[in-house]
């Protein structure tokens, strides 16, 4: 209406593109702003869909963070649903927009464009996907399709992904009862993990009552005679299913930008500086639709996350509106999951990537009691670290167990971020309480043992690399109590507890590799130092101990 | 007995002392190492102490880490109890001990020695001090006298101290159905915090039948007749009490360094540098006898904490039997604390301290939930940073709240340690799911919340300055709905909702001074931003808005 002032389309009205709404009107009063979405909804919490489906959120509203007419109560903001941005023209600063209810078609001009248009689920093209009860499960549709579906009290499902969202609905689906299987390409769920980590999420599941393929690829959908979803068929064979949830994996929604020029990253992503702005001048991009800097390695990554995509909205705006300072150096693919009582986390680089990148690098398992052992409630996690051998900096980190994961993930993500060392993440100072932390926390046990390991104090072994060693020849010497070896121990190990271990020396073979295993590693670690002291010289730790071990036990 | 074998000595078997010897053993298997401690106990967690007497520990052997006998069989690591040392002589290399059950006296010789002699509660000389049932909290012995008085069922207690264990130990007698009264000296419970956070802990233990006195002298403690206490004398009065725990401080042990030439600090604790040693030759100490750095200052300042205690005593190690590398820069006085259903953290300077040093301040009070707000559990806390004007560090952090408060401080902890800006911490790639945070994490929020504030975008006002305002003229507006503010204002408050603001601007007299007030400050932070491009010009926001309000209102 007013000749002067700037107008911003932002397109899209999830994470992204509300908040940089929200943000620019905070930056900018004059603004003139508009948000269209082709969807009903808008500004939606897409990561509580599986909880949702899962009844742990009762109602749809709550999922619904903010309505159209706030945005034009409380801001001045329009904001538009059932609109769909045909096409981006630069050269006149127009968007081409088709109003779904009413087929009319117009153009709204623009200047300065955020494309905030997110990610969809992919639909891999097998035979039968065309069938009723195959879900996706990215909007809030999606979810009150699949919740209409609960009602008819379906009795299996078939969850295709064993990624977080798959694992969620799988714990969510099966919370309610109904026996359902994941079905995961991959050689273990949770691909950004290290399979010595994923592989606790399985057996985790598995002791839940989710059943588990991995390896397994998806060959088609039967018809159950009724235009349904009848069974799954796999390279395992057929899995009989009510339902079925499709959550292999989302993919950025970049056509639009494509069409009229917006250059894509290697990632499939809309390639975007530090400050958010496309190869186009005065278009933006953030949230899913845009590519992100992993801040580690500097090389673009996509991390397709509700946390990253308020960020971006908001550096977007804040660029948009406010003069163009705020710059995002980049992400490091934190995320956090709860499966039942197993949470996992991760930040930074995995063991698997930081090897494909050539790092020389260091590992640790290390589990320890997330608050004082003797306050109620303490529960065991096991921290992983991953750790650049040459300047001792921490690359990532994976923390999980039963106790509180998301803390230390945290402030690993924080000493990462800027560039710690692990010596000084050994050294740093937590708050301790005996309900909240142990004197030494989990996180600083973790460095102390993996400074230890890199002063060659002791050598590791890995769990995932024990069957081979023992299959060479290693014997795995297990010195716990014999009431513990009894309760729960690795076939092929032999016990001679700690405290006769100097009365039956010569039960162990001195020519032979010996690895040591107890609880978490600690009385293991204390017994090489005795044996290396003793003249045995092929000496190694298992890592993480019996707790740490992620192969079922018969 | 190997006249080759170098002697490693430690006075004090607590946390230091047990943990330097455990890791001196790692490090060098042919050290001969010695703890001696008049006490019968050791490696005994005080810290759980307060949760021993509520009964939330059960059992006294749940605090005794470790025994004499484990340290002997694991770590070949001589440890006697009841074995007082009562002189150095550096000179020669000895100390003088006398045993305190035989009452021998005899010279043990050292090559390292370490003074890991811990902290005394203070006993302020009053009158009556001597009577019977007056008890402290730092030992085990303290701590099962206590609780042998307990199974007379007593029903009126007087703690005397507000800190972090005189309120511990206040929640755990109430919750056994104890009358308690807890009298602090300073104007507010838990003196390392800022007073608008304190009043938040006293305002919760009085909602749960705590009696605060705070601004309070002890003046001295009447006899019930049977030679017990039977009232506290205080400033305010005479206070019933069939028993009275002094928790008003400790104070470092150094009588015994201190008399063989050992110098101390400014702090009274014993003088370290980075590797722990003292200005004696071969003379170390770590743990609550020794000070400490403020990593931020710089300055010598004494933290007696478990965690610092663990830290220290492992440096000392590290350097006494591995070769001097290890070095420790400092500490922050990171501190949590569990009162009821409140929890509270520190980490860094307060704003008191910092205000005191001169430091070019701003500061942000924002309340924000721990989790989404539509996962089950979600609870609010409230973040008070205080950053640095001109390189926008972050000084200090105090989280608070019924939600989870560890989490945001050891971030913030990390990040201090680590020299972060504030536009670091809004930049943060935290772990987000909705069991476990908010896709942007209160951390986040309030850092955004601090750089508008460094840009000038408001003007903030502390609650504590709020009664000060008023009585010069300044409007309270509260721009909350009608039924939130008939819930709970603050009295003098004038309410126009939000939505009705617009027809009824009339109503505000823009010569006055206006503070905005909301829920949290996100509302205010809108209006204010509409009012000023109204043309308003002297406004200014209630910081934290009625959550962080800390008073009690009728």
């Amino acid at each position: 209406m007013n000749p002067q002032k700037q107008k911003l389309l932002i397109i899209g009205g999830v994470a992204a593109g509300t908040k940089a709404a929200a943000r620019a009107r905070r930056v900018d009063p004059d603004l003139e702003i508009t948000v269209i979405t082709k969807d009903q909804h808008i500004s939606y919490a897409g990561c509580g869909l599986p909880y949702y489906i899962g009844g742990v959120i009762r109602e749809e509203k709550e999922l619904l963070v903010k309505h159209p007419e706030d945005f034009q109560v409380d801001m001045d903001i329009k904001v538009l649903t059932l609109q769909e941005a045909q096409k981006i023209l630069p050269e006149e600063k127009l968007v081409i927009v088709k109003d779904l209810s009413s087929g009319e078609i117009r153009n709204m001009p623009y200047d300065k464009l955020l494309l905030a248009t997110g990610a969809y689920p992919l639909v891999p093209p097998l035979d039968g996907r065309e069938l009723g009860n195959i879900f996706t499960l990215r909007t809030v549709s999606d979810a009150s399709a699949l919740k209409e579906k609960l009602h008819g009290n379906p009795r299996e499902a078939v969850v295709i992904g064993g990624g977080l969202i798959g694992l969620e609905a799988a714990e969510n689906l099966a919370r309610l009862g109904i026996k359902t299987t994941v079905i995961e390409l991959a050689p273990h769920v949770l691909p950004p993990f290290d399979r010595d980590v994923a592989l606790h999420a399985e057996k985790h599941l598995r002791e839940n009552g989710v059943e588990i393929l991995t390896g397994t690829a998806v060959k088609s959908f039967t018809d159950n005679g009724q235009g349904e979803v009848g069974a799954v068929l796999t390279s395992a064979g057929a899995i009989k299913a009510d339902f079925a949830v499709l959550a292999v994996g989302v993919r950025p929604n970049v056509e639009l930008g494509r069409q009229c020029g917006i250059a894509l990253g290697p990632t499939g992503a809309i390639a975007v500086n530090k400050k958010m702005e496309t190869n186009i001048k005065d278009i933006y991009a953030a949230g899913d639709c845009a590519e992100n800097t992993n801040l580690i390695t500097g090389k673009p990554v996509w991390y397709p996350m509700g946390s990253n995509a308020n960020k971006t909205g908001r550096v977007a705006a804040n660029n948009i509106a406010g003069g163009g300072g705020d710059t995002l150096e980049g992400f490091l693919g934190t995320a956090v999951v709860k499966l039942f009582d197993l949470n996992l986390a991760k930040t930074g680089l995995s063991e698997r990537e930081a090897r494909a990148m050539d790092y020389d690098l260091e590992t640790v398992l290390v589990p320890a009691p997330d608050r004082a052992h003797y306050y109620p409630g303490s529960r065991q996690i096991i921290t992983k670290l991953i750790v650049e051998r040459q300047n001792r900096r921490v690359l990532g980190a994976q923390v999980f167990g039963e106790g509180t994961v998301d803390k230390p993930i945290d402030i690993l993500a924080t000493a990462i971020t800027l560039g710690a060392t692990v010596d000084q993440v050994a050294k740093l100072d937590l708050a301790y309480a005996p309900p909240f932390s142990t004197a030494m926390s989990s996180t600083i046990v973790a460095a102390n043992v993996m400074m230890n390991k890199l002063q060659g104090k002791f050598k590791g072994t890995n769990p995932l690399a024990l069957k081979e060693r023992m299959d060479a020849g290693a014997i795995l010497l297990d010195i716990r109590t014999e009431e513990e070896f009894f309760v729960r121990s690795i076939p092929g190990s032999i016990n001679i507890p700690l405290g006769r271990l100097m009365s039956r020396l010569d039960e162990l073979d001195r020519a032979k590799e010996i690895i040591i295993n107890c609880k978490v590693g600690f009385r293991s670690y204390n017994t090489l130092l005795k044996l290396k002291k003793l003249g045995f010289e092929n000496l190694s730790i298992l890592e993480g101990g019996i707790s740490a071990y992620p192969f079922e036990i018969e």
